[in-house]
């Protein structure tokens, strides 16, 4: 029991972590001593910095409400909006800082680790798969036009969204966020 | 004369070293061992590694051909096509590593030095200003449909790119660049 509780403060110090300050300037040491353990304590859990840094971007993805996307008591259209929404409200709470865990570290480190690279690329899948399917069902229902591939179109919607997280972190202003939601929702969907 | 071309050096190392390693993982020894000078030098050319990402950030702006993009000689849909393929293509040859420089540091670094965050951002506002007069260009001659906002237009394509970077090295595959041209090319712009 004790040993789960410290893996816990471990992961959620290191998402922390690694989210504020970037996978290189987050040491395993100031990771232990965010979540108050001994440093030594890390590898009892982690065979690496790199380990840690998988398990974090899942726990990351549990945070995005990906599940509402899927949620078939909500217009589809309406909760895909909805769920940039409240991705960009959490960005606006955290004053435009730190934008998305899976982003930063594609940009900062995919290049130098395989696994955080996959695991990466494991999380961008799943999350294009759901808006994938909401645009199809968007689509039976008329709301988004036909002539779309949902599945090229879901790709292409969130890099979109991570590319806005990288201009209004440059920005640091809300209006960063205007021409995603102009664009996508105002425009391709629509036709 | 030579204290000018020991200072150019350590530019051209600084700019491969924080593309291909990140701000974080490339210190100032790194660069000064890659420019083949001594490490003491670097500060007789530059007060910190933070200024000096300032320099790279505007060379790298340099070979991003921005004034491709001005070229009134080619029809202005078709030299913004041909921008991002040769964007692209750059990106192929270097297999789908080191993404967009100014991203990176937007990821990486930009909460943590306003110097940074800026220039940054004035990178991004000039590429975008370029995109905005293709646009209006292509708008007048009937290419790009009509009722596109061109600089909320040309902000949202640049963040696309931006993203499809992010995917693209998350994959590791050049089929990530087709969203962007399918959806940017094949549908926004042309209605």
């Amino acid at each position: 029991m004790a040993r789960q509780s410290m893996r816990e403060e471990i992961v959620e110090a290191g998402l922390e972590q690694f989210h504020t300050h970037g996978y290189s300037a987050a040491g395993v040491k100031d990771i232990t001593d965010a979540a108050g353990v001994p440093k030594g304590s890390f590898y009892n859990h982690f065979t690496s910095k790199e380990a840690l840094a998988v398990v974090a971007i899942q726990r990351y993805g549990d945070g995005l409400r990906l599940r509402e996307l899927a949620d078939s008591g909500v217009d589809p259209l309406t909760r895909l909006r909805e769920h940039f929404e409240f991705l960009r409200d959490e960005n606006l709470h955290r004053g435009i800082t730190r934008g998305c865990l899976i982003g930063n570290f594609c940009t900062e480190i995919a290049d130098h680790s395989e696994v955080i690279r996959e695991a990466a690329q494991d999380s961008l899948h799943r999350w294009a798969a759901l808006i994938t399917a909401a645009l199809a069902e968007a689509q039976g229902a008329g709301t988004v036009r036909a002539d779309l591939n949902p599945e090229t179109t879901a790709r292409f919607v969130l890099n979109a969204w991570e590319g806005t997280l990288i201009a209004a972190r440059a920005d640091r202003s809300a209006d960063a966020f205007d021409p995603f939601f102009d664009l996508v929702f105002g425009t391709l969907l629509a036709g």
